[in-house]
């Protein structure tokens, strides 16, 4: 009799594009993953989970080890939250609920100092990591997520109990092993916050000219005045990051702009949380870099502008929605 | 039998809800007032033109001197165009046709470089003013025109045969005067460049956020993100009036908030224009500005997003329109 050797155990908080995919690929690549999800429970705990993916075909996974509520989930030993990082503030009794005594979690949402807002609301044996997902999915129906195109998640360690660096070092590439052994790329990031205000540089245009100009990337890049508008505010948060003391790569805008044109037509979440009427992720992706910039001397304007417009946006949908 | 003292003959040019509104009260005063119409003539000419308003009551003129065709009509001494500034282009061949001799033409449109437009299709013996609307009108209806507040037009001479001063300020005179004696405030502008300056800080915010965010100015002024993104526009387009040489008055865009927070909600033509699929004033209310501070040594960046999210929408809706 030979002894298993210990197989993580994953929980999936927040069961939708991201959860459902990275979940989903874990769980193929032979990991304990468990899913807990709301709405859509009972249509995956019937009917299973799908990947319809650009890359790897149609996946499905059947039976889901799914929940309704975090009470009934065994303890985990990592967390995946792919939740909107408009509820983080909430995220503390779920995840204190599900995390084994030393557990790792690793937030897997966009903006600046969503990490912050988690730590605040959970125990210091947790460690925390931030994870930065460079992938094209979307939520199509309950239990299906279209995939179009790649799928790598940088991760870095942000805080917790690994006080020094070669632990740190070690939970973080504990992490990218176990992407990696599913298939995912998953570099691991030196400095976090260097990487969001990175990452911004796409979210900041993108995620937010979709939702207010109701288009995907191909109509936006298509357009001279669209594009331009693109630039120039990939431009600005280049400058709040340079202002915060973070070098991005050269030409990284123009790379960015590159990359976006080759891909094919594809609409951010926040275009998404607009038409089903979701909050929208408007503190992490802008209101925070717009302070943390102004805060370093910079004023990111054309930024400001769109954060403003689209908070109009988002007020009148919630007020449609306590309606 | 005594000789009847010259009565003008006013050609209207555009009876939408800014010539409509003007010609009514130019008709009720006892002009001799001809209206040119397109689609709306079969309506006009059975119907007459109704002016609904909050401040004069509701105003009807029946019969109207309407016609399809400025070939129909009689020559005019002064002409009042109320059409869109996309259209200027293509206005010499109507109002050559129309046009006495010397007539004046007053221009009704916002914006910057209108006039110059309609010059390169005039011919030089044609004088051309250019009127500044204070007023919140907008059709309703075919022949039907809501008038909710103000009323007042600037007038300031722009180019013709008056060659000195003295003979430009009697042309200004004569046409405030039509207007004083229909009840309308008519001050004359001593400097046309610098009034329609003053005039973009009203309507570069307004017509432009009214269109991108779908709300009048009691939905705009009431939320602290847009009404701060109204400020910052208005502040930037002062700038760029300065940077041309045009000092404003102090505290003129608080002016403009406070003028604007007494209105009851007021949806500008921009609105209407996206909500119809009209063409958007794009040219004359920003390109031309920005251009021209651009020139100046000022870059409106905020000014510049707000037009490159607007060219965006307006290149969808003129491709729809073809389509």
């Amino acid at each position: 009799m030979t002894t298993e050797p210990h197989r993580p155990r994953i929980g999936i908080i927040g069961t939708g594009a991201i959860g459902g995919f990275y979940g989903l690929m874990l769980a193929r690549a032979g990991f304990d993953v468990h899913f807990l999800l709301r709405s859509e429970f009972e249509t995956v705990a019937h009917e299973g989970l799908q990947v319809k993916s650009a890359v790897h075909g149609d996946l499905h996974l059947q039976p889901v080890q799914a929940y309704r509520s975090a009470t009934d989930m065994p303890p985990c030993d990592w967390l995946l939250v792919g939740t909107k990082s408009t509820g983080n503030a909430a995220l503390g009794p779920i995840i204190r609920q599900v995390a084994a005594p030393d557990a790792r979690v690793l937030l897997l949402q966009n903006g600046l100092d969503v990490e912050d807002q988690l730590r605040a609301v959970l125990p210091d044996g947790l460690h925390i990591l931030g994870g930065l997902c460079f992938v094209c999915v979307n939520r199509i129906a309950p239990g299906v997520v279209a995939h179009q195109a790649f799928g790598a998640v940088s991760v870095g360690y942000h805080s917790g109990p690994a006080g020094d660096e070669a632990s740190r070092l070690a939970v973080v590439e504990a992490c990218a092993a176990l992407f990696k052994a599913a298939g995912i790329d998953a570099p691991v990031m030196a400095n976090l916050q260097q990487a969001r205000w990175q990452k911004l540089v796409w979210n900041v245009p993108y995620n937010g000219l979709s939702a207010l100009l109701q288009a995907g990337t191909t109509g936006l890049m298509g357009d001279p005045d669209s594009r331009a508008l693109i630039r120039a505010l990939m431009d600005e948060v280049v400058q709040g990051a340079q202002a915060c003391g973070h070098t991005l790569p050269a030409d990284f805008a123009q790379h960015l702009l590159s990359v976006t044109e080759s891909m094919s037509d594809y609409k951010p979440s926040m275009y998404h949380d607009l038409a089903e009427k979701r909050p929208l992720e408007l503190e992490a992706i802008y209101a925070r870099p717009l302070a943390t910039a102004q805060a370093a001397g910079f004023d990111m304007a054309r930024v400001r502008a769109l954060y403003q417009a689209l908070a109009f946006i988002d007020r009148g949908n919630r007020q449609a929605r306590e309606e």
